[in-house]
């Protein structure tokens, strides 16, 4: 039998979809406005830059930004043309290619973070006492733990 | 002078992002897996099926749904090709065209939202406990409404 949501859970259900949509939306539309980058982008540049010599294998890559490795190949061509990253190839290391950070993509990040905290903060964080953004992150963290076990099912 | 995350914020507002990435993306996956659909198609078969004679104003439809005038445009065209809706256009109301749901549609409607339902209860609600996920709402809800409230600025 369906075990339908009550009133309670469908306005939180719908909450929750129009709270991801529309911030998703705006954080875009920001980054974009100001820097020309997507979340896409930024979370790569992000990615890489906290790394020893700021490079990665790109199925490392595609795990920690959750992306399929086909949909990041695409996304790293994008930001190969516009010369935040460059292709490394190992003729020792079968193993595939590697993504690594430019002089550019690391200046277009630091240029860019500022921003993008602010606006994290401005729609998000400010937006909610201390309390409850950390129940909020521990709530998200029980349902992506979930997700992510799950993920090969 | 930027206000950086601190540790827990960073660690929260990573979470909220993986979250929202991997329901979103999963949701949709059994979506088309078992019925075809968008999660988009799907909120507006719900949408339409919720008022008077099955039936929306663009425009309202738009709003309610939290999607460009354009972007729901193109929406309507594909799900008018797939038969789930048909577009009429008022003689005496100059203000737009109306979106109906056909009976296609609701037959869809009503053979999907068991399993949609019960994806959306397995991977966010049952998840976390009542107090957990009413928390999520209130703090989503929030966020929406400042993210509503700012929206033309």
């Amino acid at each position: 039998m369906t075990r339908w949501l009550n009133e309670d859970e469908q306005r939180s259900w719908r909450a929750w979809l129009s709270a991801s949509l529309l911030l998703t939306d705006r954080l875009t539309r920001e980054l974009q406005a100001q820097h020309g980058l997507t979340m896409a982008d930024y979370e790569i540049l992000v990615r890489l830059s906290e790394v020893t010599d700021r490079r990665m294998r790109m199925s490392d890559l595609a795990e920690v930004t959750l992306s399929s490795r086909s949909r990041l190949s695409h996304q790293i061509d994008r930001m190969e043309k516009a010369g935040f990253v460059e292709r490394q190839h190992c003729t020792d290391d079968r193993r595939g290619a590697f993504a690594v950070l430019t002089e550019l993509g690391w200046t277009t990040l630091v240029a860019t973070a500022p921003d993008h905290v602010e606006s994290v903060r401005t729609h998000l964080v400010d937006q909610l006492t201390p309390q409850e953004f950390a129940a909020l992150g521990s709530a998200c963290r029980k349902v992506s733990d979930h997700l992510s076990e799950t993920e090969s099912v």
